[in-house]
């Protein structure tokens, strides 16, 4: 149980952040797409085995740099089986290489339902007594929004296996506030509310590094509410996304950590991924790019904590 | 665009009510297991294959009496590479026998996630100009939680298409309250808010059966909530879990119907799927069963109305 794992990946590292791999077909450099579109055919497999070289530049590149990474399951699903395929392989490929993997499906259900997902991503499925893996992973994001019943097969699971989650609290994006920023009746925001319930639930769940296995999503956009959350939830792992990309920046993340430098981890997906279309480089120089650029958002980050 | 197919299946059939596949390992009868482990193993493939084999019977018992099916992605999921391509299968074998298909896959995320979500299951995948299909179903459910930038992107493919989703507004689960049912400072229930969030996003997709695209995920187990919310979204279409084995009966899900009986489609997954578990059946006879209480629900269903 616990996030320990990643805690002790982070410090290996020194790096609090991950690379997020969203690939997005216009993502890839056009040599991977074209040499996957000759030998596959220009349809849904040739663009996942597209999607799959680059991913395998990607961590090949990264590895040593990043303690985790993290597959947006979105660009995968959208290319149906061979693109699911294509995840399960990036997934055991980046554990090979000694990579966290954070899946981030941001899945919610009832509870016999999110026992099942849970099961499919956290725990392990069994067949006649036997027990199997179907998709592991070291973590998954969870959306908070049908209350414990929806969380607490996950948390069962974490407390199971060496493993934690990430419970959406308040997301990056523009209209993320329609919800999440409502303000109940009482002078909490929901988001606040959310957070309230994510520490209660991280509580049973601290291991050695003092964190638990409940973690949060919280958006680098919006750093004022960061700051209440993270008094909140002051044992809780925050995922931060918003950084670089979508517009959050270095200081935006401060608020994000505790005072130990520890407490968060941020994301960049297209900042590292779409990095050789930046500066100089060539197409085929984009593992290289991405390594700078992750070396960069390292140094960046640890320079404000 | 709007829900016109499913309102045209419903009537076809006069039958508002939608069978849920959710196969857990434990609903399928041992003589289907038996013989899938036999053939590809007591593994993830054979729980898989067992889960086909009843799926099919289930389909073609049941392909003339109700209008619409509803897999449960977290099942197959499960399953790994293998539930996948079970849950695919499926899919096309139910829009095959003429049903209408509505995932359970509750997805959300920001816009640009979403996007990738909604080309995934409603919209076409486009590689290199030309588009294909990745798991393409008549309708998905989507979580609300990200405000409209997660639920905008389904909206747009439900214009361009004849499909349409249901939002999560109150789900069925015990805990749907702790976030749901918070009141807010102005007097509203959160459920209600987002209630006037799907109203609004659902104006512009009325179709000629006078209902939208953006219908709501309304829990038949608290049918006092359903009374306001039908007066907040009067042209959104109402997915109703929660009938049967979740607790709710034929009267809990009137208040989701509006005066004309139509407005909702109610959905068993258990007690269709396990109606030879009750009774004098043999488990040979699980598609007769299953047959059998979906005609007893739509008589008990329509008998209300």
């Amino acid at each position: 149980m616990s996030v320990d794992l990643l805690v002790k990946k982070i410090k290996e590292k020194g790096n609090p952040s991950v690379a997020g791999l969203d690939p997005k077909i216009d993502y890839v450099p056009e040599y991977i797409r074209k040499k996957a579109y000759e030998q596959y055919g220009k349809n849904l497999k040739g663009a996942s085995e597209a999607i799959w070289e680059y991913n395998k530049g990607l961590i090949d590149a990264l590895y040593d740099v990043v303690p985790a990474v993290k597959p947006q399951s979105a660009y995968y699903e959208m290319y149906g089986l061979c693109g699911e395929e294509v995840l399960h392989r990036t997934i055991a490929y980046a554990k090979e290489k000694g990579l966290y993997v954070i899946l981030d499906v941001k899945r919610n259900d009832i509870g016999s339902t999110a026992e099942a997902y849970s099961k499919a991503y956290l725990g392990k499925v069994e067949v006649e007594g036997e027990l199997f893996d179907a998709c592991p992973v070291d973590c998954v994001t969870v959306n908070p929004f049908p209350g414990i019943d929806g969380v607490k097969p996950f948390i069962d699971d974490c407390n199971k296996y060496d493993i934690a989650i990430f419970t959406l609290a308040k997301m990056s994006n523009p209209s993320s506030g329609e919800l999440q920023d409502l303000m109940t009746d009482d002078g909490k925001r929901v988001y606040e509310k959310i957070a309230v319930k994510i520490n209660e639930w991280n509580s049973d769940t601290i291991g050695e590094s003092g964190y638990g296995a409940v973690g949060a999503v919280v958006g680098a956009t919006y750093p004022e509410q960061a700051v209440v959350l993270r008094e909140l939830m002051p044992k809780s792992y925050f995922l931060v996304p918003g950084y670089g990309a979508q517009g959050g920046g270095a200081k935006g993340v401060v608020p994000c950590f505790n005072k130990d430098g520890l407490g968060a981890i941020v994301n960049s997906s297209r900042g590292i991924m779409c990095a050789y279309k930046k500066g100089d480089f060539k197409e085929e120089q984009f593992a290289e790019a991405a390594r700078a650029e992750a070396i960069r958002m390292k140094e960046d980050i640890t320079s404000v904590l």
